[in-house]
């Protein structure tokens, strides 16, 4: 346990949630643009406080100046978005009484009020946008719930500089004590516990699908259910049809092997799998993506821990697989190094094997020879659910486009059309979520303006006064 | 078990969910317009078939001729409203990638799209309205879901000749095989084993909390976890304040003995409890309440098996609590008698005694003096989720209101402004939905147009050319 840090007793997990939920009764009564100044004045506190959130963040994690300055502002991006959520008041979504399904109702006015506090578990692989004020925090305070924090074991220091910022925040605007609080602990019981505490209205965990499972089930045991929602593992499928290998062969096998290898492969939306359709340009495209491959920058993992888990994900994939492609002879001294590995398989291998699937969290991908259009069809149907799905195709290859989408539709939650993820920017289109075991419930999305939807729900007025709120 | 309908083989259930799943990928690409005209089929068929699908009803159950005439007005009412969804294409709501928190990202796309096979339980009160082609099946199919319904056994017949119905139109409209089928089975195991089916999206179900517990317990060790849709028991307490008693004594009294006895109290917005602040009209209350009750028709319960439950509900709470009014002593000979019931007690008694509060489904109603608004704000704090709440007041008495109706808000999904519950017309504006034990998730309703919110989710296409779909 950190001396620093200490593991958040029970008594004290439960205190805070019984001080959010008196909180909430308040902060959900203050305006929208109360709530907006206070976002807002969070926003500032992080942009002035940059170079300490960067410098603490950067001996916290191993990812990197450059990588965590995009990060902050892409953070504050965000912040912003949801202080215009609140400002704008869209999110109540008042539904017109008197529109063409409901001509004789005028005395029904439904909107949608803050369902009340929400337990935030922030991951790992962003410190900042996906932590203390993420988009899970931001959402929910947009829309009036008051929010505890389970800060990352990984950057304790970092989630502490955040959470004091918020605090500063809060005295600046006069909101509520007890409407934000940051949790510390190392142990997992720490999590479990909050997660049943009875005043908790939502849950937002983002992490593995094992983490997501085991809380999955303890939420399930509640005496009173509540929303759980987790974005966890996606083998994220790439589809690249042949006319379209012949045509951009190297920078197709280019851009692959850079989304692998992006912050180490250590993103939510890696592509895990790259199915091919058996073409005279095979041997060519692995040409190039060994090269490509070679070339990859080797950079350190998040954590020693997860470092170590990678390794061993590799070493049992190893023994199932020949490697068609690895960066590991060139030796960097450098701390738990993400090596980039490339498997080869065949379809059937795939589809018989759901263990070779396993997200390995980290720069490897699978690459899928497919005999036929048969044996493609049979892979896209194994798939489990993923936050994307990729396919890259030309004007030609329209017809069995047309068979592959609506397959690949029902199996994530974002279709990309000649490119690969991440390339999303955070927005009202976004959709970050997908069949389980992407999420734990496909119609959310943990990303971008809509997040707010998992933190809401109707209340219809019926016969109230029109001057009455 | 039933010799005309055989509880469906564990063989079968999993036959139908495969069909249904394959029928899924054909019925989603419909265009809206022909999911319309299916379910305008679907309602013509009723429409076409009425006298017998009311005599069939009126056999199997105690409702009477015209409760049922009504029920299935407004049910094929209903029908239409999701053919019109179908029709518009609203539900995919499209989301405009150019809006005022997205400028830049023109590429992305993100439509709604049907969640896949729904299994649909059906209520025992609501033979025709919350059953074979109720609100779950014709909003799952209004999206392009496809639907398997578990009949009610109290009322096979009824279920058959709909779904018979449903077959008809499916033929007419050219329908693929597998988009609908009804199921039957008296044992609860043929539930249990249709909500584990892997081929399952998503479930909707109305019924107690009991049995809504039992299969929210399966559901959740399901492998892939799915959203299921809960309807169970709510309380629906209903608050009046002494300036509105002492000028509406004798109306308040009637209305409120008049939804507690509608259809024999087994609507799931009974007014369970009735609560009133000490007030000088206390005694003229309860006369007016002892002679409204007198005057309550005596109805036949739904069944047997519904009215010993009732019966063994109110032998409980005769033991624990007084008797203000009873209409036993009417001696009808009909059979399984709803005697309307109406109990006395204090706050502290219904704040310690949870177990009074449990449901009993019939025309019974708890009484509760508060002697000041502390008492009263303490049961309110007590409350557990419910589908509706009502309070009862004059211009005079705003400011104890604005204390109730936001602590009331938080425990319900609709709130009435002097009135009584049902009262509710299906339409965009309807919410019927609530906290637990209402219902699984506050979020979502499972009447009027916004029904079918349970049966999509988003999808984002990115990249796209603008020409494709």
């Amino acid at each position: 346990m950190s001396i620093l840090f200490p593991d958040t007793s029970d008594q004290e997990i439960n205190q805070t949630l019984i001080l959010a939920e008196q909180a909430f009764h308040k902060f959900r009564k203050f305006s929208g643009s109360k709530r907006a100044e206070f976002l807002d004045q969070i926003g500032k506190e992080i942009e002035k406080n940059q170079s300490d959130i960067i410098s603490i963040a950067n001996n916290e994690t191993s990812l990197g100046v450059p990588r965590l300055e995009m990060e902050l502002i892409r953070t504050v991006a965000e912040i912003k978005v949801f202080a215009k959520v609140a400002r704008m008041n869209e999110w109540v979504q008042p539904s017109c009484p008197k529109d063409h399904f409901q001509e004789s109702i005028a005395s029904f006015v439904k909107k949608n009020i803050p369902l009340g506090p929400v337990v935030v578990i922030g991951a790992c692989n962003f410190p900042l946008a996906i932590s203390v004020v993420g988009t899970d925090t931001a959402a929910a305070l947009s829309v009036g719930c008051t929010v505890v924090v389970k800060a990352h074991p990984a950057h304790p220091r970092t989630c502490q500089l955040l959470a004091d910022l918020v605090q500063l925040a809060m005295k600046k605007c006069e909101i509520p004590l007890g409407t934000f609080k940051l949790i510390h602990g190392e142990n997992h019981t720490v999590t479990q516990n909050l997660v049943a505490q009875p005043n908790a209205s939502c849950i937002a965990f983002t992490g593995s699908l094992r983490g997501g499972s085991v809380l999955s089930k303890i939420v399930s045991q509640r005496e009173k259910p509540i929303p759980f929602h987790a974005e966890m593992g996606s083998l994220n499928p790439v589809i690249a049809l042949p006319n379209k290998i012949e045509q951009d062969l190297a920078t197709l096998a280019q851009n692959y092997i850079q989304a692998v290898n992006l912050f180490a492969g250590q993103m939510c939306t890696k592509p895990g799998a790259f199915f091919i359709l058996k073409s005279p340009d095979h041997s060519s495209l692995r040409q190039f993506i060994k090269e490509a491959v070679k070339q990859q920058k080797i950079l350190p993992m998040l954590s020693r821990d997860i470092y170590e888990n990678y390794e061993k994900g590799i070493s049992f994939l190893k023994k199932a697989l020949p490697l068609l492609s690895t960066n590991e002879s060139n030796q960097d001294r450098i701390k738990n190094p993400a090596y980039c590995r490339i498997f080869e398989l065949n379809a059937v291998q795939f589809i018989q094997n759901p263990e070779l699937r396993t997200e390995a969290f980290g720069p490897m991908s699978l690459f899928i020879e497919c005999k036929n259009e048969e044996e493609l069809f049979n892979c896209i149907e194994s798939f489990e659910g993923s936050l994307t799905g990729s396919i890259h195709c030309t004007k030609e290859e329209e017809a069995l486009c047309q068979k592959i989408i609506p397959m690949l539709e029902s199996k994530v939650g974002r279709l990309l059309w000649n490119g690969f993820p991440p390339g999303v920017t955070p927005g009202s289109a976004t959709h970050h979520g997908g069949p389980w075991p992407a999420t734990t419930d496909s119609r959310y999305t943990s990303i971008g303006k809509e997040a707010y939807q998992r933190f809401v729900r109707p209340l219809c007025k019926q016969g109230f006064p029109e001057t009455r709120d």
